[in-house]
């Protein structure tokens, strides 16, 4: 046997553990059994080769079983009330019937290990229903490894059975568009009154939404709610359309009296028969597979560049004399780069 | 002599020739000669690498001479009067004083082989101005060459006096998105009207705009033309503050009268002031070379993958199986990355 053989053998001898390993877990988590999809995900999140073997086995035989859900994409500035929110709100889909799966994502919570999730006393009622998944967001990791993680968290909650799974982002960040490109609804949150509050919200958020919904309308507080949804329904009119030919909708709620909150999820449920009537509901998952596919594939042949520390010291330098203006960015570029193909 | 060291000298002699072949091109640049200046610019676009050595000697020349222009790039949709708009425009800046370069930038028209201004009667009492240059764009070329072409073009027309550049998008595409990246200015022009003449706005270009100008306020559609650009005024409030707390305008003009084509000038210069006081300029220009230097060595190395046709076969195999969803985009991506590491 030589050396290429004994390779493959390897490699297939692992697969098959894996396999085996993943088997048990499989079983139990298709039959919607909580604590199976909890350690799953465990695996999925795990930097430990052999725990990647088995997850990896595990999704791949969870994708029959997967894709059925209405993904939703939850954003907004802190203090909007995202958490507030998702406990009333997730009552309420729950009484009508659905299994709720909530995952967070914090690209940016490297700072504390945790996240607001982490805290599940924030959804206190919600999260001793049955029917309900919560899930703090994977800490400490970059931006990749977070979407490929909340991804395959997707697809174990599909194949447990959850038929909705609300992504929510935590921190401001990067997230919201990352969390656009992997849900079928895009729901943003916003406080009411003047500009100020806008200041946490990313330039080219306003226009992924599908719906944009101003919180905390209660008490005082209507009339400013009614005031602002008016101004954002306007403005509405004035983006271009969306290529699914959907129109976002602008709606007040509030999430400590329950007021609209059956609306909210009336305009999604009524978004999904749009979508799936004239085809974009399966075009919009077909185009995100395909997004992801090409990000992932650049990023493994990127990464191959990147993490070569012997340019570290010549990055630096050639982005130092960018900014200096001592040559222009294309030569710098083509300089590494002729160094690192004389090194491959 | 080793093979190495013959390739070092073969280099060195190409590099001394192309110095010495700049030479006198960079002498009759620098003066402000527009002939001088269209040939180093046809040099710049040229595919053929004697062209290109000769090019980036140039360019590395230019260097210490350029980037002292006010770079404005100028886009809306087709038939909102663009060419009619820098016509009349120009030849207000170019009475104040000013030279005044036009290049336009359509990464989309290989379908044509030419562009708008390649038809340089549109505007016929600009271009026999002096101190006035324009040149249509590069044709039939990808999103990164005509970056990068375009981008050595303004230093080149900077060496050469002209010290405002407006950019001119030709046609609808992701041509937006590299102007902003490539100006300190950027101006959107809108017709008046409801929703429909949005079709061609791409999302999240209205965010991009330091102003939004609604052409053709004149005859009856001067009223329409104020409530539009109410409208948008409003909507501007809505949207995020930029990093560099510049407040987007909104104004109307005729290209065919002339009004308000003077208030348009004054916005851009008053951003200029505004700019230069907090840093923002500077900061701007910073940010696009190292974006352009990181986005050019990304190319770079992604292009050896790419441009390996021996892997177009199994790219489409794996991305169909991706969109039959019988793998997850991952694990097709780890799969392809894999048969192209054995093979380097």
């Amino acid at each position: 046997m030589d050396e290429l053989q004994y390779q493959n053998w390897k490699n297939a001898r692992a697969q098959r553990k894996a396999f085996l390993a993943s088997e048990d877990l499989f079983q139990e988590l298709i039959k919607g059994d909580v604590a199976a999809l909890a350690s799953a995900i465990t695996l999925v999140e795990s930097k430990n080769p052999t725990d990647q073997e088995v997850a990896q086995a595990l999704i791949q035989k969870c994708i029959p079983y997967a894709g059925k859900s209405l993904r939703v994409g939850i954003t907004g500035v802190p203090g909007v009330g995202k958490s507030s929110f998702l406990e009333s709100f997730g009552q309420i889909v729950v009484q009508q019937g659905k299994k709720l799966a909530i995952l967070a994502i914090d690209p940016s919570s490297s700072h504390t290990g945790g996240s607001i999730l982490g805290d599940k006393t924030r959804m206190e009622q919600l999260s001793i229903l049955p029917n309900v998944f919560i899930r703090p967001s994977p800490s400490g990791e970059h931006l990749g490894g977070v979407a490929r993680k909340t991804r395959e968290s997707i697809l174990l909650c599909e194949a447990a059975g959850f038929d909705l799974i609300c992504i929510e982002t935590v921190g401001v960040g990067q997230s919201e568009t990352l969390v656009h490109s992997m849900v079928d609804f895009f729901l943003l949150l916003m406080l009411s009154g003047a500009g100020d509050e806008l200041q946490g919200i990313k330039r080219g958020i306003m226009e992924m939404a599908d719906a944009l919904v101003i919180t905390k309308a209660d008490g005082e507080n209507i009339q400013k709610a009614k005031v602002a949804a008016q101004s954002y329904k306007n403005a509405m009119h004035l983006f271009p359309p969306k290529s699914n030919q959907w129109i976002p909708l602008v709606t007040t709620c509030s999430a400590l009296n329950g007021y609209h909150l059956n609306e909210v999820w009336e305009i999604i449920l009524r978004f999904e028969r749009h979508c799936s009537m004239n085809g974009s509901f399966d075009q919009n998952r077909k185009n995100q597979d395909k997004y992801w596919f090409n990000e992932w594939l650049k990023e493994l042949i990127l990464a191959d560049f990147y993490q070569n520390t012997s340019f570290i010291h010549q990055l630096k330098e050639s982005e130092k004399m960018v900014l200096e203006g001592k040559v222009t960015p294309f030569e710098a570029a083509k300089m590494i780069y002729q160094i690192y193909k004389k090194q491959a």
